[in-house]
Order: structure tokens, then C-alpha cells, then sequence
């Protein structure tokens, strides 16, 4: 396996620990497990942001704790949900009196264990409400969004969440306005390449020298079509055609959009598909507000990046222009 | 090629061109090559800053211009260093009438251009100077220095240049200090795979499945010792040793830290290898004043990482705490 680690199954445990090192004047681990929280939490007054799922994906969930996103991060094993006890911790840690929200991806394991924090959250008299982001649109039909599964918009719904709790709004505002964030967000990926997971070694699926799989998912779920590996131009309008016609997104929308790579798709790679998407976002006459590249979602090593777009409104482009200054993702508008 | 691109040789073109889109509000181009330089450029009664070289190592150069780092960038094709003409457009971008500094890595083909665009930019009574970075120990012995590769020091090295240019001292000032920020800053890489050329389909070098080179450089230039993968903490030891005697760094120093992904190696490994370089540091009582850990100067999707670590007095750190604001490097004190 060719990675820096020591031994697999202590890789989480020792990223952790380089992470609080690395940020000791920012963050803080809270109870004796994988929970991290801003130094400052829990800050009184404003609803608490609590995110969280399995490790692997860095700098998401790990790295956006800060100034502008997250109060707490529930940090689970590679791949796999956070316990509720962890889940808890974080919850206690972000709480400032007014509540907690949940943001995750929507996959069994992270609902069971979150599900049953907020019950334990409850017993302690810690209000708390539950937004599961679900962008990935290769995932499950658009008949059926409650089955899709969270991807890279995690990254603008966070980031929305942590702006409408700095607004001190309450429990039920922020819930609402995340929601509506989450609702206008889609995703889809591709892979060219499979990951190995640092802890087992073992390979998240097979895949040939020539060929990609369009809707694969961070975790190496299924995607939708196996083809051989077509150009930045070709790949890009399969990916936005999925992503426009699902919302729909439409003429005169404004969006933000984000090309992520999933890995070791390089930064060059991921300027070309940017260059390929605005051109079919201009063509359409869909206005791109702002738009980040880079890595803020990933699949270990994994080669592939996948689009995100986030339909915005007057309070989501205010919201959006929120400084942000965590270790995974800073944002300060000039 | 597993590689989200168009035709290999228009990679670098086509990524230039997304970058601009993406950046168009604080980024222009300059002439009719891959020269850019940020939207306010030049900036009048400031020591202009440009930086350059070969393509492929994004975010590096490229895509650090902008406020408290770069004035302009030469963009070269990948590998290959920006033609005199690409350097040229570059300098007149940036000068502000108090003259430019170029800071590039120390290899043949950047000195041959930049020293030509120097020489023409004289005969326009444009004043350079330049600032070769050579951070890179195990590209030629202590003897040697001057023959030394420039490595992921450029991040820090361009930082420092950034900040001190910003505090409108001259050429002559802003040169001294940035030549002590150079001299003062040590690397080392280690590469796990090798890396394909977008333009070539191209592998940089061979290695087998269970080998990892110890300074291996950005360009697959050999390095000093090839052996079986070592975990991270033995990795970490064999290149923090090699930079602690090569300046030396001494007990009571206070220094800079960071830990560069060279392409597909990780955040969660990137945290790990920190885990074990702040065991080292603690041990022998360097104080780390700050560090950073992510993809800084990257050889494409080539796994591995690099180590740098600069040696600090007041006036680097107090320049080092000046806010940075580019499309590949964030840097703003809480």
C-alpha cells in the first residue's frame, strides 16, 4: 500500500492527533474520543453546527471546524459513522444554549448513530434538528431524493449553515435555511481510478486502464455507467447535463460551483473542467455567482472530481459572502 | 492516461484558461501568453513580485498571485520553464516603477529565460533582481548549495516576498530579506508512485510496488536512496534528520513547518506525517511557530509528500503573520 501511515487502523487515531497539533490555537478534542470542536464553543446565544461521518473524505468533515462553518465535527473511522457517543460529545460542545444542528450525509449509518445522539441530546435538554444533505444525483432518482446520498455539496451547505447561525438566528430559522440550501444543491461524480483504504489496504472496486464510471460514489457505490474515458469536454457535459436537467437549473439562475477533486485529480485537471463547465453555463445562460476548484471532498487517492452547483436566492448569496477561516477551507471575500 | 483532459499538449492552455474564468475579478493576462498577473498590477511604488516555471506543479505558481503573495506569474508548458517573452510580459506587469523581483526554482532552463527577460527588461529601465530558491537537500551536498533544486520552499519563500514588498521597502530591502528567507528554509521530498505528463502520457520514472525514493525531485529527478516503503514515523525521521543537519536547525529555533502532498498522497497521511515531525521537532526543542499542511508544490498526481522547514527571526515572523489572499493559498491570523 503506498501511503504514509503507521499502522491502518490507527491512521484515524494519529491524523487526529496531527490535526490538533497542527491547530492547537483553534480547535479542541472534547471527551476522550474523535470529537473536535472550535476553541471558542460552545459560543452562547448562537445555534451550534455540528458535523460529522466517516473519516477518509478530508479535509471534509475533519477540517471545517472554525470561524464560519462548524462549532463541532463527530470524526467517525475510515469510512464508517461516527458512534452516537462521539455524536454526543460534539453535540454538548456546540451547544450554546440555543440548540443544535446536524448537517451529514444521508447514509444509514451516520442517520442510526445521529438519530440516536439526538435522542440522548434530548434526555440532557439539548434541543436539537437534522439536515442529511443528499446532492449526488446518480445516487437514486429524482422520484426518490430521500435515497440520494451526500457528496462535495456538503462543502456549500456547511458553509451556508455556519452564516445563518452567525446571524443568531434561531434553531428553526437556521433549519429552514439550510434546508432550502440542501434542496438547491446537486452533485455528480466520476471515478478514473480506485482508492485503498489506508486501514484494510484493500481496494474500493476494480475499474479497467481505459475506462471511467459516471455517478460512482465516495465510498465506491455504483455509479450509473461504466464507459471508457472520454475527453474533459465530453466527460463535463454528461456530468452537467445530469446536474441541470434534475432541479432543473435555468436560464438566468445564479449558482455557485464547485469542481472537486476526489483525489488525485490534480488541480490543472480540475481548471479544465472548469473552463468546460462555464463554457455550458454560459451557453445556457446560467450565471455562475462564484465557483471554487479543489480537493474538499475525498475518496482517499481516488482519481475523478465531481461538480457540485447550489441554485442561489438573495439570502443564500448574502449568507455565501461570509468569511470563512477553518483549516480544510478558508473563504475571504476581497 | 487516467486524466481529465482535451488534447495533451492544450492542457496547460486550457487550464490557464479556466483559472482566468474563475478568477476573473482579482486576476488578468498579460500580452497575449501565459503571463497573469493580479487585477491591481502594477502597483505603484511597491517592488513588483513575479514568480515562474514549468506547469504541472499547481497550485504552484500559478495560482499564487494576488494579495500578499505575487504580482505576476510566467507560466511555463509543463516542466518547462516560461520562455524569456512569457517573463517579460510578466515583469512589465508587475512594475510599479520601484523595480521586480523574480523568485523561481533553481533549475537550468528558469535561470537561461528569466535571465534574458532580465536583460531585456534592463534596456526598458525595468530594475530586477532575482532570488533562486534551492531548498531542496538532498538535490547536491552542503558544499553544493548553489546547485540545489527549489522545492516546496517556494511557498514560504514567495510568502515572505509577498509581505515584505507590501511594507514598500526597495529592491535592494526587499531582496536582502527574501535572500534570507531562502537561506534559511531546507526541504526534502519522498515520492511513493510516479506521475504521468498530461502533454506526453508519459510516466515520470519506474518504481516498483513495495519501493518508495527519498529525495526524488518535482521532475523525477533521481534522488538519494531507493528502499522498501517505511512507515510513516521511520519516513518522517530519515527526512526531518536530513534537514535538521543541513542548516543546522538548533535547539530553542523557531521555525516554519510544512508538510506538502506531492499529488494522490492524502490529508489524512499529510496529518500524520505532522503527528510525527511534531514528535521530532518537541523532542529536540525547535519550536514550531506555525505549519501547514496541503498540496502546495505538486508533481502531478505522483504520491508522496515533502517536508520544509524555515528558520525564523522577528522580521520573518512578523512578515509571515501578513494576511494572504490567493486562488491557491489562504492565509489570514485569527
Amino acid at each position: 500500500m503506498k501511503k504514509l501511515i503507521n499502522e491502518g487502523d490507527k491512521a484515524v487515531d494519529e491524523c487526529v492527533e496531527g490535526f490538533l497539533k497542527l491547530n492547537k490555537g483553534t480547535v479542541k478534542r472534547v471527551g476522550d474520543v474523535n470529537a473536535i470542536a472550535r476553541r471558542e464553543a460552545p459560543i452562547e446565544g448562537k445555534v451550534g453546527i455540528v458535523i460529522g461521518g466517516g473519516a477518509g473524505h478530508e479535509p471534509l468533515f475533519l477540517e471545517f471546524i472554525g470561524e464560519g462553518m462548524a462549532d463541532a465535527v463527530a470524526h467517525g473511522d475510515i469510512f464508517a459513522a461516527p458512534s452516537p457517543k462521539v455524536a454526543l460529545e460534539a453535540t454538548r460542545a456546540a451547544d450554546g444554549g440555543e440548540g443544535v444542528l446536524y448537517i451529514y450525509g444521508n447514509y444509514e449509518g451516520d442517520i442510526m448513530n445521529f438519530d440516536m445522539a439526538a435522542e440522548m441530546a434530548e434526555s440532557e435538554g439539548i434541543k436539537t434538528e437534522t439536515i442529511r444533505v443528499r446532492d449526488d444525483v446518480a445516487s437514486a432518482g429524482p422520484e426518490n431524493k430521500e435515497e440520494r446520498r451526500g457528496i462535495s455539496g456538503d462543502l456549500f451547505v456547511i458553509k451556508i449553515a455556519g452564516a445563518k447561525a452567525k446571524t443568531c438566528a434561531d434553531l428553526d430559522e437556521v433549519k429552514k435555511t439550510v434546508e432550502k440550501a440542501r434542496d438547491n444543491t446537486r452533485s455528480i461524480g466520476i471515478a478514473l481510478t480506485s482508492a485503498t483504504l489506508p486501514n484494510t489496504g484493500e481496494k474500493t472496486f476494480e475499474i479497467g486502464d481505459d475506462e471511467m464510471e459516471v455517478g460512482m460514489g465516495v465510498h465506491g457505490e455504483p455509479g450509473v455507467e461504466r464507459t471508457e474515458i472520454k475527453k474533459a469536454e465530453e466527460t463535463t457535459q454528461i456530468m452537467v447535463e445530469k446536474l441541470i436537467e434534475d432541479l432543473p437549473f435555468k436560464k438566468n439562475d445564479e449558482v455557485l460551483a464547485l469542481v472537486n477533486s476526489y483525489g488525485a485529480t490534480t488541480r490543472l485537471e480540475l481548471h479544465i473542467v472548469y473552463n468546460e463547465l462555464s463554457k455550458i453555463l454560459e451557453k445556457r445562460k446560467i450565471d455562475v455567482y462564484n465557483a471554487e476548484v479543489g480537493a474538499y471532498c475525498t475518496t482517499q487517492e481516488m482519481a475523478g472530481c465531481s461538480i457540485t452547483l447550489m441554485k442561489l436566492d438573495e439570502e443564500l448569496k448574502r449568507l455565501y459572502n461570509t468569511d470563512v477561516n477553518t483549516p480544510g477551507y478558508k473563504f475571504f471575500k476581497k
